[in-house]
């Protein structure tokens, strides 16, 4: 199912059935003082082997490093250029469509929109070039959309309430135990070479109110609104 | 104030001041039956000259062609790639900058994910190698929380209630009088070769109610928020 | 006629009869302390609108931005890199490829060395990956044959007597009325850090006899010089 | 120690007594019918791990993606462009630096020419530009100087006794039970739209013999060997 | 005096005493029934030997290729992108200047306008980065000027009298005996697929006239012309 | 034979036969004391020549110019960019497969890893892309397997025994008679900004010994391997 465990015969094989082809693109990047720096490849990786599971699909090797703006000077956060990624995004997806991959489901754990335009503009242009069938979006695109309770004081953000508590769920070994709680700093659309300044600690929202029992409630919601719209795109 | 009428030793003059230097980037994009391809030309140069005036700055030339993932086959759409926009805004940058420009607001009129954040990385880049100070956003950002009243059937976007609006208070000899409403079919995140289809009409929301009082309105509303955004931004 | 002005529709209808397309191509350039920084600009969007009218053809949006070596210290010089320039010129004459357009006319005010070729190679790459034909020039390939008094000792050039009488009849009130007459040192073929000194006042020519009468008649001469090799090329 | 499995503090910490940052690149790369399509991720990463163990230093997130020649057209086989690769490459270094990493080890499990060279190349255009040393090689710099029995038949290679017995003493359970020998063809110097016919078996020299604890003690000897060559490249 | 025969001992003496060093472009091109491909390198190749002889100067290796548009599919023709030799030609000034070179004289063969605008933009970004002086230009600059007796009925170009005498006279036995006269289709500024047909016969003039006396003369002229602006541009 | 001797219509004709077309990559590149900077460039030209003899092939004009790392800063050394190196000769190739070539050896003088993986890279997109045959090695793949007496002390390689003799067999008028001996220290795996200091003495090898005879005996070697291999290659 993962692709990297498999061997060519195997892989070859797999892709008589025309399976669903997933690709978690990660970032190593600061998460505020009580989340790993992989905090965005672990939420894709987990989706993906989820649904992977569960459509009979292929998961495609992480891409660990992601574009990074604001948080770029955070210590930790290693960033690609937007040109670099996106070369990167399209060399993947031409290599799998030349193995036979024909339904490919993208997942960027970074939500980012330099980083994210990247990836889109990469799946643009390969889509041009193919009868392939491309699906793309941030597992953010989903989270966010997640009922939990608004706190006024503190919104919820960047290595917030729900990235927390999906981590305590996936891999809570790398969630520290003092958590606290931060608010974003407005730039007013200014453009800065110290962007991190926005984010005095780092990331935004109560982190101190995420469990693991949540974030499972979170990932069970992006699983399933996943499985709902991949149906209605690819078995149509 | 334009700088394309004045002389270049009228523009050397006007930056002894270190004044405000503005710079909208425009587009050439299909906008539903009833709005001209320049839709997206019209509201940022209209906005920047405005704000221009008020700040006693400087309005850098249109640039008149932006980059489109969305609408690119609809007949008219004119689009550059996100490559080609990104070189274009940073090369005008460093020409601005090296005339003693310290001051740029960029202004873009179009709102695709793809096109901004080939603008902001563009700034990003440039302020990295600059002591000037950017500050970039596309006038929907303040405009979509202009406070309309919702249509829950006809929700706003390219094209709708909003745009037809501003377009009739700042050219309305440009905008049809047959105006419809329209809605826009979910893509559900899938990247397509032709993705046209999901703007049935050509655009999204009840263009039919649009006023050019709103429209003025709508405008003014953006107008004073840009003028406090700018006061903090560059005046602190 | 002038395609920012139509609405999607109204474009797709004109395509249909194969109309000849216009693209002007503009600068942001000094030219000297009596003309306008966009004298570039003017020059090709007047023609390229007569040439239409005369032909049934449209213009496509104007591009304010060009490439500049001589000029580019000049104060208000705004200069795209040649990369830029080209890779814009290709992404427009593809889009208007895709649309349609099968006959296009490229007309560049800026006549710099290093820009002209930035748009014939794109022009080139274009022609050989379609079936358009495409037509390409300054105006100034024309302007510099019409017969104007030699003037032995201020030979005419850069914001000379032929640019400043061709501004006078195009937009006279971007025109000073104090206008003066100036040489250029020639650079015996060296490239320099500062090669704006070669141009002392910032122009070369005799400004001072400039006037609107002989910039009527030599747009006229171009407009009819253009009109017959438009005739040539495209209606054979 | 994992990059990834830190926080940003304890990133910035760490960094503090200037470690040896170790980055592990690499790839998905068709290995024969015995050996998983991780085989080149999986060895630079146990090497890194066991450097960085007994160095106190970092190990950067695995790149999982090189550049392939000869096997792209190996079912599975998923290659950047060169260009993308040297890319990467240059942005993670650039990264590490911007956050004070001084002394960076690559090790690349692929040991192909051209992406060599464009990791190479990478390292030398990031040296060029700061003061950080660099140190970048191949396992199988190393590895093929392990002294094997040479099998005058079957002389080993891609995918052969020592990778097999490597990877067996690394993640036994991706190697299949059922293991064969293969030869290569010359290519005679030929660059083919097929190269994967010089390979008819998908690898190269006798897996059948590989035992883990042979590769147990290649993997010391490359393990010991790097010791000696850190401790005289950085210690000095 | 030839950079290529020099040893590195002999080249760094060399540089001691800031020699000018001559840069000679060439190309490989077709230039008609009677003149070899390499008409383009003999020229450059001739007059930088000429000139390093006159002035202790020094000839860097030829660059054979050159950059081609309307010769491009004549038979032979073999031509970089003007991308490719921008690069080149950036790359070898930037070795030049590495080892000292502070007077770079670059003279291309070839004068196609794409071509040249490559060459010339090379030198300026080249420039703008150090304090090296370059002069650039094609040896036809000066040819042109030469006072041959105008043929009203086949004016002078490609492959013609001039070009074709100055072979004659650097080396004949490349020269065919016989030898025509052949004239310019005006391609009216159209880009077209196959401008080869604008050159029927493949070259332009009355090469019939050329003689090696001439040749020699406008050599000669060429050669006290360039002296004469050499010493004015780098001996002042 | 050597194409750039030929005229447009005797290229046209020798195609037509289907020759093989062979492309010598130079360089101009330190060598050590006793040897020209022109020693990469003199060998393959060699080759070249003979082998076109043989099998009445043609030879492409040299590219006197490389890609150089360890030897950079060797004073005379002038290094391309890799991407330089790599899209010219993809533009090369496409020169040539445009004229009609189906037969192409490619063969380097210089045999740096980054120089040769952009040659091999160049080589594997065009073949992709068409359906011409390439051979591609630098003449050092064949050099070093003759059987020279190995000196345990003075270990041959760049500049040394064999390149010192070649070089006295096909042009001894610019080999110095004072030759020396020299040792490569290891660099052990560090790039570095200096890597000339590995080379003390700027070569390696015992060129003392060199001799003219050995130099011809290793060129025949060459030769008649090359001879072997082509005719294996092509004529299949």
């Amino acid at each position: 199912m993962r692709i990297e465990d498999m061997t060519t015969e195997e892989f070859a094989r797999a892709m008589k059935s025309d399976p669903l082809v997933f690709l978690p693109l990660g970032a190593t990047e600061g998460h505020g003082p009580h989340l790993p720096l992989s905090t965005d490849s672990l939420q894709p990786e987990w989706l993906c082997e989820a649904l992977a599971d569960r459509f009979d699909g292929l998961v495609a090797p992480l891409l660990s490093y992601g574009q990074h703006s604001s948080t770029r000077n955070m210590a930790g956060t290693l960033s690609l250029r937007a040109e670099t990624l996106k070369m990167a995004v399209i060399d993947i997806l031409e290599s799998l469509e030349r193995h036979g991959a024909r339904k490919v489901v993208v997942v960027s754990g970074h939500a980012g929109m330099v980083h994210l335009a990247a990836v889109k503009g990469a799946c643009e242009e390969f889509v041009r070039k193919t009868d392939a069938s491309v699906m793309v979006l941030t597992d953010y695109d989903i989270a966010y959309k997640f009922p939990i309770e608004k706190d006024p004081e503190y919104p919820d953000g960047h290595g917030g309430l729900i990235e927390t508590s999906r981590i305590l769920a996936i891999k809570p070994e790398l969630v520290k135990t003092k958590r606290e709680r931060a608010k974003f700093i407005d730039p007013h659309f200014m453009i800065t070479k110290d962007p991190e300044r926005f984010y005095p600690q780092g990331f935004v929202g109560d982190a101190a109110k995420a469990t693991a029992n949540l974030g499972n409630e979170i990932n069970e919601f992006i699983f399933k609104r996943m499985v709902e719209l991949i149906e209605k795109n690819f078995e149509a």
